[in-house]
């Protein structure tokens, strides 16, 4: 992949039953999509176990790193919960009791039949100067605290409180990507990849075998900021391979051909 | 989680398609649950793009912090396939055409009509004193350098690699994990949760809310690596969730009641 103007960010999803296997995770693929439609490069993603150090090292390295971070999951009410006290460490800054966030959770717990005891006014508690991330679906909010996005670990929540926030992330170029199918095995076409990712300034070009019974072949998607050298890029992919002497289309989105 | 005498292991995905989103992974929640059964304490996952620098230092750290690394992607014949040229850095050895690998991957080839050109030959280039890892269904291998496992991205092939591989893994003691189904929500039983963690030696408690229409709970899960002791701790959730007012049951793994 080449360097590009856009905001990079990273994942970090924080919980203990991703890595036991018991619950596959659907926070990491979701984000991706998500962020490539913003034009937000993300850079690398990380699952991690519900032990305090190793959260509070994990969002200092990565808000270095990247321009914007996400934290998924341990925002809960339960003494597994510990996102709000790392990610206040991390930063230095106390937790503190919101007036806001309790108000919304007080006004939420009063239409359920739940009493808003100590463990769920936890909830309430997050990282001092900490901005809040609206939760249309169950109130508990999530927050920004410099450059690092705290959601919870629920994929319903998450998504609902993503849709929010959008409008507040910097966006970038909407990076250009075209799939070219090959009906050729990929090692057949290594070639003709490099030589198009060489010669197509800031274009990266990768590689996707597939099989299915009685057919095989492979998607190569090519991709690119700049809409004109990335289509010239994704030509030259398509005509390269048919002089090879297999069938080659760039396709749309779902799959069908275009023309 | 508390500490554990098991080995621990750390995953590694390498791969661009997973940070785009156009690809969900599906290595990390399947290699999750096969080291859980084989008693191999999985302490983190990354995904990481197709970065040759990235690769060799999360190789490195990596796999100085963990006894076990399990890879999955870059191994294939095109330009974009790079794992073992970083591995290779990683331990400082050069990469060979292994023997073996290059006559497994003739001899499959000679069954196709697909030529074994150079694309392809570079599957059978592996880091020097690496040990293979059959590949029962595509041939080309992966292998094993130190505590590094390289395995392909392919879902279908990780999976049929591993299955040979387990044999050769260092195992340790499974961890018992037993499920009580509450009926009532986390926030009210926080404190009960919190108490039978602190009380009971060695024994990790982790609480997940659910919610379907007209119906919600939370399901408890009690895990620890002495069998006796992790059971009385999910009797004594038992017991507590029933003394506050409110359904409670150890479940099997299929979630029936245990009878």
């Amino acid at each position: 992949m080449t360097s590009s103007p856009n905001p990079t960010a990273a994942i970090i999803v924080i919980g203990d039953e991703i890595l036991s296997g018991r619950t596959k995770d659907k926070n990491i693929g979701w984000l991706a999509e998500q962020l490539g439609a913003l034009g937000i490069q993300l850079g690398e993603a990380r699952v991690i176990a519900d032990k305090k150090q190793m959260i509070i090292d994990t969002v200092q390295t990565l808000s270095k790193t990247y321009d914007l971070v996400f934290t998924s999951g341990g925002i809960g009410p339960t003494h597994d919960d510990i996102t709000t006290d790392a990610v206040a460490v991390a930063f230095d800054v106390p937790v503190i009791r919101h007036p806001e966030a309790e108000r919304r959770l007080i006004l939420h717990y009063a239409n359920t039949d739940l009493e808003f005891n100590a463990a769920r006014q936890k909830m309430a508690d997050i990282p001092d100067t900490a901005a809040l991330i609206d939760n249309p679906l169950s109130a508990a909010p999530g927050y920004i605290i410099g450059n690092v996005h705290v959601l919870p670990g629920v994929p319903t929540i998450l998504q609902a409180m993503f849709e929010g926030l959008k409008s507040r992330l910097p966006g970038g170029v909407v990076m250009t990507r075209i799939t070219v199918q090959c009906a050729t095995g990929e090692g057949n076409i290594a070639t003709i990849l490099l030589d198009v990712e060489t010669g197509y300034k800031g274009v990266s070009v990768g590689s996707y075998p597939w099989m299915k019974p009685g057919n095989f072949g492979t998607a190569v998607v090519v991709s690119g900021l700049d809409v004109a050298v990335t289509t010239a890029a994704a030509k030259a992919v398509e005509a390269g391979v048919r002089a090879f002497g297999a069938e080659a289309n760039i396709v749309n989105a779902d799959g069908t051909l275009q023309g």
